[in-house]
């Protein structure tokens, strides 16, 4: 087997199931490529990969040895992806009567969905979730996304808790936006306690949503390691949550007029961002 | 650069974002490769790629030329992978008191999720779906992963319509499970008229919320092209929706023993099946 098929199998693979842990056997057997040439071909990948931004590649050597690959972006691309993302919603075509924004299609396009779970993936990953939380409905794609990025499982928090979840853990919170308590619930084998969770949501007013998770988090001893949100509004300033991070602020919407968004903080300082 | 590095990167590119059409430049200009090496590299990578059953590469010449890669998987695989999920469901652990079998936990695992979506993808692609249809909140991630691999836009009904999505149009429909009349809505801005689309839905006892997403979609005037869940109940036999795939079918599930799945049947027999 040639080097370019060798090289376009072992992508393939790793690629199509990011964050899964390949043993070098598994990955190798297919071909028959010798133990020595897959070595040195992923470390080859590796570096390359690193140098055109498409993620990472870590190996472990030894018995238990294996292979990962992770589409943590660079910060360029992830800026980049962000203001696409911006210009989209900035349609004025998406202004509903009321004046609230249409976002629904985006958030469910699978190329929107991925790359917004990768953005946020990217930003968290140093902080080493074990899990991604949302809570139904619009959340889980950004949050399915930002999981499979990061290699681990998604946690659904349920607005009602169903028969075919077992046993719930529920919790009442008050909705900023509707200024009304709310029930949210999670299966209680759904979370290890003393997991380490990074919570994921579509929208962001006051807070309250995520506020009612880390609630729910509390009742399962689990350490919130992260908070992203696609897009938080501008008002009011004062959010119930501290150090979350928004791809995108909504400025102003308005019927007959384009609506104002403009990328979040984070992704312009270099300093505070958790990018590997 | 060597063959390897640019069939890593275009590999990469493509499975990255399946169902995405890349124009050719866009691909090579990052790189700075020839035109005819990039189509001389394409041409390998599609039959390399249908070869180890990665999926399929599509070309398009002249001036609206370009290329876009789908994981649409040979039918060895698909059966492979689906009698994987049957062993992970059939876990005694997995019955709930009451006789229900928990499956939330694989259906929000983005490894699950991105199996049965490529799966269902595989089964309906040569239906050429335009769209694919669910209804909130566990429909969604087969739904949005089968879109993925398809590469078209996922459509999200909801159970009650909220005031972000604007105008919708509402149906009514019998729940075969419950025996209630249960509601369904979907934005009007959601899916233009005429379109063909893919339903998917989780999981289905008498089909009361497939032949609900019928409904709807002909209030759009839609075709349906094709019906695919993720588990179906062997009772009641007879279902209200006729011509659907199911990967999974439960003969029987109680406390105290481990759950009886067996393979859905689109996937034994070659004949009925849509693969490509």
């Amino acid at each position: 087997m040639k080097r370019g098929e060798r090289f376009a199998y072992w992508t393939q693979r790793l690629v199509s199931e990011p964050g899964r842990r390949f043993s070098l056997d598994e990955l190798r057997a297919p071909l028959g490529t010798p133990k020595s040439t897959l070595s040195g071909d992923l470390a080859d990948l590796k570096r390359f990969f690193a140098e055109v931004g498409a993620g990472q590649v870590e190996t472990w050597t030894g018995a238990a040895g294996g292979v990962r690959f992770r589409p943590l972006r660079p910060s360029s691309l992830l800026r980049q992806w962000a203001e696409e993302l911006r210009q989209e919603l900035s349609q004025e075509s998406r202004v509903l009567p009321g004046g609230l924004l249409y976002l629904q299609d985006v958030l469910f396009d699978p190329f929107w969905a991925q790359r917004i779970g990768e953005i946020l993936a990217s930003l968290f990953a140093s902080r080493e979730p074990e899990y991604v939380l949302t809570v139904e409905t619009r959340g889980v794609p950004p949050a399915l996304f930002a999981a499979r990025a990061l290699g681990v499982k998604m946690v659904l928090a349920r607005r009602t808790s169903r028969p075919a979840e077992g046993p719930a853990v529920h919790i009442h919170y008050r909705s900023q936006s509707s200024d009304r308590i709310q029930t949210m619930s999670l299966a209680r084998r759904a979370l290890p306690p003393g997991s380490r969770v990074l919570i994921v949501d579509d929208f962001m007013r006051g807070g309250g949503t995520l506020r009612g998770m880390e609630q729910l988090l509390e009742e399962f001893s689990c350490e919130v390691v992260g908070r992203g949100v696609v897009l938080a509004t501008a008002v009011p300033e004062e959010k119930v949550v501290r150090d979350f991070v928004s791809i995108l602020w909504l400025e102003e919407v308005q019927e007959g007029m384009k609506p104002r968004l403009r990328l979040g903080h984070l992704l312009e300082e270099e300093g505070q961002r958790d990018q590997p």
